[in-house]
This record gives C-alpha cells, structure tokens and sequence, in this order.
C-alpha cells in the first residue's frame, strides 16, 4: 500500500529516515512514496496547500502521512482521518483545512463516507514516546498499521469530522464585474498561485494584484515577452500571475495572502 | 516496473506529488524512483546530460520519465521512445540528443530497435489538459501506461525516430599532439566534466582550459595540494578536471560549452 | 527486499539515479529507500551519526548503503557489515564507528551475531571499474547481491569485525554534580544535540555549552519565549539545546564537538 509523505524535516538530517524506517518496520509491504520535505518548518498553511493539491490524485486507499507538526509536546490532537478513499494521518492542526473544505487546489469535490480516530499513544505509539518527534513514534506507527490492512478501530477512539480543526479560509468570490480572492501560495519559481477558479475568469479580463495591473491573458510564458507578467490558467485550477524569466512574487511586491482582483476587461477599458 | 523521474519541478512544492499521484493511481504496481527533481528549471542541457548518464544503468522494461519542458504549451510534441530496451516519455525538445548520438556521458554503444509514438492527450491524457503542467496530465498517463504493459500503439501515431529533436552536438575529436572537446556538465562540486573519452588520453598529457594550464594526472583528489587542479579519469568515461578542495569552475573560471584542449605532454614539454 | 540510502551525493546530479539503475539492474525487487543524499561532502561523521540514528529503525534484513567516502581510490577497504540483522555497505572509515560502538544516538544496545566481509571488486565490482565512484561500481553491485539474497561469501574473504576502521569516540561521563558530553550534531535547524543520555539528566539542571547558561528545561519550543533557549529530552534519547525560533549553534556559537556540561540545579544554585 501506498504512503505518501509531506514533512518539514528537510531532507539532511536522519529524520526522514527514521520515519521510513518505522513504517517499513511495521508494514514491510507499504511503498513510501515522497512528496516532499521542504515545507518551511511548522509552515502548516503551506503543508495545507500541498496536501490539497496531491491527495486526490493518488489511487484509493493511499495512506498520507503529513507532518507538520509546530504544537508537539502541546495538546494538539494526533488523528487518523478518512476522507474520499484516503487516509490521512497528522496532528490536528489545520493541515486538513482545504480537503475539508473542498477548497482550491482540488481538482474537483470530494464525496463519500468520512471518519476520524483519535490516535492513542498507548496502543499504537512507540515506547518510549519522545517529546518532539510524534511522526516517527506516533504517525508512523499508525500509518503502518492502516497501510498493513490493520482495522482503524484499533488506533483510537472515534471523532465526529466537524471536530476537526480548520483554519479560518478565505473564499473567493464573484464580483459584479469580475471575481476577488487571494494568493493561496507562491511556488518556488515565485508564480503567485490564487484561489479564483479559471472557470470565474471572463474572456477578456485584467488583474489587480499589490499596486500592479496585469493586463496578459495567456497560456504559456511564451506570451509575454522577458521579465513581463503573463495571467494563466494554472494546473491547480485557477487563475496564476507568472511572470517570464522572472518571480512575480518579486516584480510585483507581493506575497500569500494578498488580495488578488479580476476586472472584466471591456467593463474597465 | 520501474518508472525513473527527471525532472526540473524541484521539490518543494507539491508538482513531483501530483505526478507521482496519476503515475501510481493508473500503475499501482510501478515503482516510481527519484533521480532528480533539480535540474534547473527549463534547462534541457543539464537534463539530456542527467539522462545520458543513467539511462542504460536501469533495467531493460525501465521507463523514463522525463519532464524539463520549457516549451509546455507550445507546440512542441510529447512523445515515447523506445531505445535499447528502455522507454522514454517527455517532450521533444532535444532531451534524447545525446541518448540517440551515442554520445557520452554513456556507458557503452546502444544497439537494438528504436521507435516512437506521438503521444495523443485525447487518447491518453487527463481531462481537462492544463495548459502548463503536462507532466502530470499527459507524460505521467503516458508513463503509467508503458509501466502497466499497455501496447504502445494505444498512445498515439508512430514517428519516425529520426525526426526526433536533437540540438546541435559538439564533438570531440583527436588531434595531432592529443584532443579537443568541451565541458559537457560541470556537477554541483564544480567539477568540470568533458566530453573527452578517458580512453583517448595519452599516458602523459596536460590540459588547457580557460586561460589555465592544468598539469597533473592523477587517480583521485589526494594525488595534488589542497587548492590545486586534478585531471582525473572520470565516471562518466571522460577526462575530468577537478580541484582538491574547491571548484573547479569557479578556480579557473570557466563552464559548460568551453573549450578543453588536451597536450600529449612530450609534444610540448 | 529495502536498501536504505545514505550519500553525500546531493540530489542535483545524476549520481544518486545511476547507483539506483545499477542497484535495481541487478536486484529488480529491491526497494530503494532515500534517506539522505545530502551528508556534507566527504564528512564521515555526520554520515556515521545519520546512520547510528536511522539503522535500527528499519526492518531485521535491511542493506544500508551509506557511501561518504572522501577516500575513494586510495587504499580504504570496501566491506559489508552484519550488525544486529540488518548489513551496512560501504567505505570502512569509521562510518560505522556509533553503530559498532553503541554510542548515541542508537535506540537501543544491540546484541546478536556480528561479521564482516571485503568486498572485492573482481568479484562483485561493475567493469571497468572507476577510480572514483565506487558507490555505483562497487557498493550498489554489493548491496544489490545481498538484497537479491546472494550469500555474503560471494562478495569477498571474510574481515574481522574487531579491524574495522572506527574513530576515536568522546564519552559522555557522569560527574559528581551532573554530566559532561559533546555537542555530537547539529541539525539543519541548528539544534544541538548532545551525547548526554536523557537518563542521566536530574529533576532539576542547567546547561553550561559554550560562555553561555541555559537553565530552562522543557517539554517544547513552547516552554520558552522567542529567541530563548531551551533543554530538550531529544528524540536521540539524550539532550538537546534548542533555542526557539532560531538556531542554537549561532546564537549560543557553538559547534559539533564543542563540550556541554549538565549541572544539578541544587548543587550550584
């Protein structure tokens, strides 16, 4: 079975490994497939957007196994939660927010039974249980167990899925002459990802974003010619500010969370 | 089967995650394994030397999947080649170049059939087809398909193999008094890799690079001082010039595409 | 059957995918398991600690490849190790000091049969084999015969285990008044992680590394303000200084190796 991995372990240190071991320990036959371990350490907004982003894309019955985990040792609960076929296995901080709620990037809405369990430490966790690395004594163990075919039931007791914590979500919205939302996340290459769905995005439109107007539909770089902004219609599904051979977070001054606003552009020409 | 990964994606966001979500949720049993997520983004130099090295390393059946695409929406063709033994898929924009010239860094001459397929994202693709991420939506279907066993010609038309994109090649070549060729790779250590077989070395030799005279052979880094050039018998098969201690491109200022002279050493002693 | 990675061949080149084609070429069931391929460049001691970290986490029957071998090409010897169930492949420079020692950070004393062999290249090594890349041309041929099930005498003569190369190990060492120990690593996030077993560590101590005191003992970042540091009970099962939200070896200018010394709060109030 497969188990998908998201941390902000890095990849220098043995942690990684330390994890894999576990898992490997205890379900010899689970495949750990990376995704990554570069979210910014205890970076749980941006671990929210990578989860949401890949989790649908893996075949039924993938384990994910996201570590990000800023409140260990705290009173953050550890959970195992099952949502459109997936599991996913984490602290209860968050990082599940936009599977929830259906959020961009999804490539499209989830339905289906879903369930949570509390993760007990005593029946699943290892002995002893260290104060800061809850992925390898806690997490791992109970993604080996779900991904060895192990019953749920035997990782905790239940928890009602509306009692799970969710981050505060700004929502985009349509306008009388366009759509508003916001920078859900800027990749490395500095291209600002939002949250408006391409489907919102008229025919002819410009965009306002920080103190620029972007004013290039396109549907490569190779629209607009170097160091200009070009306006895409993104691979997670909605609109993206790019700019060629350049980082629009940069040339455009600004970052997540930032208002982003589309104007039709024959209503504002 | 074995699905091997270059690609230029890096690792930090989630787009090697979603790539290896559709690979494993269309070939479960495939095994998908890294070999670099950090080629330089659109660099198709750096990922046609990656490639040259490791192809024929793998297993016969393996299936390359390799996705430098800086041209992702233009019309470039994605393709799958079969050479040697092993499949190919990605676009084609010169990333096989040095696989189908024989040329190093490669262990040995290929023989055996070629072929190729257009790759069809009708046929074979998601819908929708992103614009910007046919890593995921048209080379990973693709892939997943060759892992799974699927007859090739369910991918597309056939191509003829020597239609393919190949950029131009420098040669190197043997010369009256030893060789001449280029810097084919510099690796991240700063070693200078040539594209001068090892085997073409005389048993006395210096070499010119740059505005630099480098002048002593040896087997590994402790054959000269810390801070000083090594000309090794490199990995690749080709003449290497190293500095212990160092980089070599940044101590004698020169990178890829320069020109490498090597001098029989009696010829001009 | 698992081969774990350990390597300082960073992920940018092609290294990393030629050692894996090699390892699967010849053992076409193995499952490659990254744990890190970015160990500082030939710095065998944090190679060894990643690998006394990680070792015992994984599955009796495991192979670790741990290549950091600053020596390739001069006269180190190349052997597989048995320890404890599970074989080590590499360089013999000391990489397997902690794990032959039971020095932190290990789990747990590890009993059970030991033995050794050398590797010999004639044998078990690719041709013609490199001066300097012994991990594609020897050590992933080697692993890849054990994790095929080959018989370990096939490899080479056997090697007492009591020659192989181990470095010169500093103990922690109770004191009348507390404990005295080294910094062993430093994390990527600049946490200090000491050899000072948790379990030697009183009700009531500070910490003495550096010109600085450290007196606040805690479960969690959480117990200190900003910028403070703070003294874990790390997950290596011994002592770490950690400051939050900043690296400890910068604001305390501290290093691998430097002393730290535990003293009982009572006895130096």
């Amino acid at each position: 079975m497969i188990v998908s991995l998201i941390t902000d372990f890095g990849t220098r240190d043995g942690y990684v490994g330390e994890l894999k071991g576990v898992l490997l320990e205890r379900a010899p036959d689970a495949l750990p497939v990376d995704v990554t371990h570069d979210v910014p350490p205890g970076d749980v907004l941006t671990g929210s957007w990578v989860l949401a982003r890949i989790w649908a894309r893996f075949p039924s019955g993938t384990v994910h196994l996201v570590v990000v985990d800023p409140g260990v040792g705290s009173d953050r609960c550890p959970v195992a939660v099952s949502i459109g076929g997936r599991w996913f296995v984490g602290p209860d901080n968050g990082l599940l927010t936009r599977v929830l709620e259906g959020a961009v990037p999804l490539p499209e809405p989830v339905s289906g039974d879903r369930s949570a369990r509390v993760l007990e430490a005593s029946r699943i966790g290892l002995r002893p249980l260290s104060d800061t690395f809850h992925g390898r004594d806690l997490f791992a163990p109970a993604a080996a167990h779900l991904a060895a075919g192990g019953a749920p039931g035997e990782l905790g007791p239940p928890l009602d899925v509306g009692e799970l914590v969710r981050h505060p979500l700004d929502r985009p919205r349509r306008t009388a002459d366009g759509a508003r939302g916001i920078i859900g996340y800027v990749d490395r290459f500095g291209n600002l990802i939002t949250d408006i769905p391409s489907a919102w995005l008229p025919a002819h439109y410009r965009v306002r974003v920080g103190n620029s107007d972007v004013r290039h539909p396109g549907t490569s770089f190779a629209d607009v010619a170097s160091g200009e902004a070009v306006l895409i219609r993104g691979s997670a599904g909605t609109l993206e500010v790019c700019v060629r051979d350049g980082r629009a977070d940069v040339v455009l001054g600004v970052g997540r969370g930032d208002q982003v606003q589309v104007v039709e552009a024959d209503a504002d020409a």
